[in-house]
């Protein structure tokens, strides 16, 4: 993995993915204490930055290959993302995800016209289920982190929060970023290493749920005993990837943890403040900017989804709604 | 009024304005048939397009005038804009609201640092209590659209329409704006006059509340006949401007009106679709693009503010969450 596949991977999906906006507003930088930069890609086609590395993980197959379709394996925004990617580009799309997977989520894949395949998390073997699909048809698995061009795609948000942060000018800060198994944080650190190198990210996690940040203190990866019990169900992943962790150690400061309250008061604050849908596991980056970030020092968050059923919104703005 | 003006007021606002996203969503397209764009001004500065008219208007004065202090009349978008504006410019701002604006507006106005005075809409005198202020301390009163520097600031979200349309390769097409006493759809039309003149704009108002669509047929301004009694309290004026409706006149074409309940169903599919916090006078137009627009053209519509009270948009998803 080098800089030159991110800028590949950005050509690759110019003129497909969105260039999301760096977004800031004053009340939220009053009620902190600095200035809060989101870099909303919950406004990402999609409503997740999923679809960067969809696109440019697609987009690198030939056109044989492609012609023969795609399978994920994802709970909801990897699948969106490679529904919508692979639609574009006329190949197939297979998904299998869990049957508790977020209806939005589920819904949003069929409509893009990828086939969904569902599975029962503690009876299915989603692996087999896979296996004999891909077999059958000769469909390209295609990971949701542990892939180079997925990761490259994702390493393009990192160019443009090089860009916007300088026309914005921040100079040394953190980026904040919601981690699963880190193909969004090991992309955006290895864009941040080329263009900005001012520029640090930490990785942010639900309590519970925090492998990388445990991984990064222990040194080798570790692993959540746990894969249920939390709202933040876009970033709940075992353990670190083999693809992402090296990188995440080389380049990444020390991993943060918010609770699963402080992502919900996060949404909030985004759909108050920012004028932004975010989704539980797409606003842990906000929550610790928000909430377990020190020093006036200017900090970037990556609100990373946004798709979030309305019934847990409506809890969300019930719950926190007037605090804010 | 010129687009000369409108340059102008792009360059004072330049740095300090959001360049909002035109935004785009397949599954929304799939819905309507058609290609929809949004121009998010709920993604602007205070939440409404309100502040580039109010950024525009306090810095076109001199110093001395400006350090005297600002005074505006307002429900809540132009009241933040304007507090936000003075802010920004060491300029101190009074702001007369009525006491049933809704809450959030009331508290963001107070938290940029704006002296708020409520009235009681049945029985103030607003006039007489915003003549009396003015009058002692100096101030200058900026009116919410009746004010060329107020259009020029608004006609600047046209300027970044006419280049985002030509990037997003669109053609021909409606640009839908929601209308209160036109400043925005005056100031884009001058603005897509002379950048874009095969954008046509059409203003959209709430049903009860449509005297722009009627004065528009009629050829002269007519009056509603009530000021409450719709969601939509952005744009709830009881007659278009005297410097706004000539321009809508010469350049709009028919007006467009739309319910409540279509608003809010607009607003929900913001929210699932496009992951904007959309107020229900600020979906006005992205409903009339999705319930009342035919053939299958691209259009535009403006999302004009996103400042709702977080009970309203609970309620909206709770009656439309589902069925979008």
């Amino acid at each position: 993995m080098n800089i030159d596949r991110i800028q590949a991977a950005a050509h690759r999906i110019e003129g497909h993915a969105v260039r999301t906006p760096l977004l800031n507003a004053p009340l939220l930088d009053d009620m902190a204490g600095r200035r809060i930069f989101v870099k909303s890609e919950c406004l990402q086609k999609t409503g997740s930055f999923k679809y960067r590395g969809a696109r440019s993980a697609i987009s690198a197959l030939d056109a044989a290959t492609r012609a023969k379709g795609v399978l994920a394996f994802s709970s909801g925004n990897h699948a969106q993302g490679i529904a919508c990617a692979a639609r574009e580009m006329e190949a197939p799309a297979v998904i299998i995800m869990p049957e508790d997977a977020p209806a939005l989520k589920i819904a949003n894949t069929r409509a893009y016209g990828a086939e969904v395949v569902l599975y029962d998390r503690a009876t299915g073997d989603r692996d087999a289920i896979g296996a004999e699909l891909a077999g059958a048809r000769g469909l390209t698995l295609i990971k949701p982190f542990d892939n180079e061009d997925v990761i490259a795609g994702q390493g393009t948000c990192g160019l443009e929060i090089a860009e916007q942060a300088a026309e914005a000018g921040i100079g040394a800060a953190d980026v904040l970023v919601c981690c699963g198994g880190g193909g969004l944080s090991a992309g955006i650190a290895l864009a941040l290493d080329a263009h900005a190198p001012q520029l640090t990210v930490r990785t942010v996690e639900p309590e519970g749920f925090d492998d990388v940040a445990r991984s990064l203190l222990v040194g080798t990866k570790q692993v959540n005993t746990q894969m249920t019990g939390s709202v933040c169900d876009a970033i709940l992943t075992p353990s670190p990837g083999n693809l992402t962790f090296p990188v995440i150690q080389q380049h990444c400061g020390p991993g943060m943890v918010v609770s699963d309250d402080e992502a919900l008061r996060a949404m909030v604050a985004a759909f108050l403040r920012l004028k932004l849908t975010v989704e539980p596991g797409g606003a842990v980056a906000l929550a610790a900017a928000m909430f377990h970030s020190e020093g006036d020092q200017d900090v970037i968050a990556v609100a990373s989804g946004g798709n979030v059923d309305a019934t847990v919104f409506q809890t969300a703005l019930s719950r926190f709604g007037e605090s804010n």
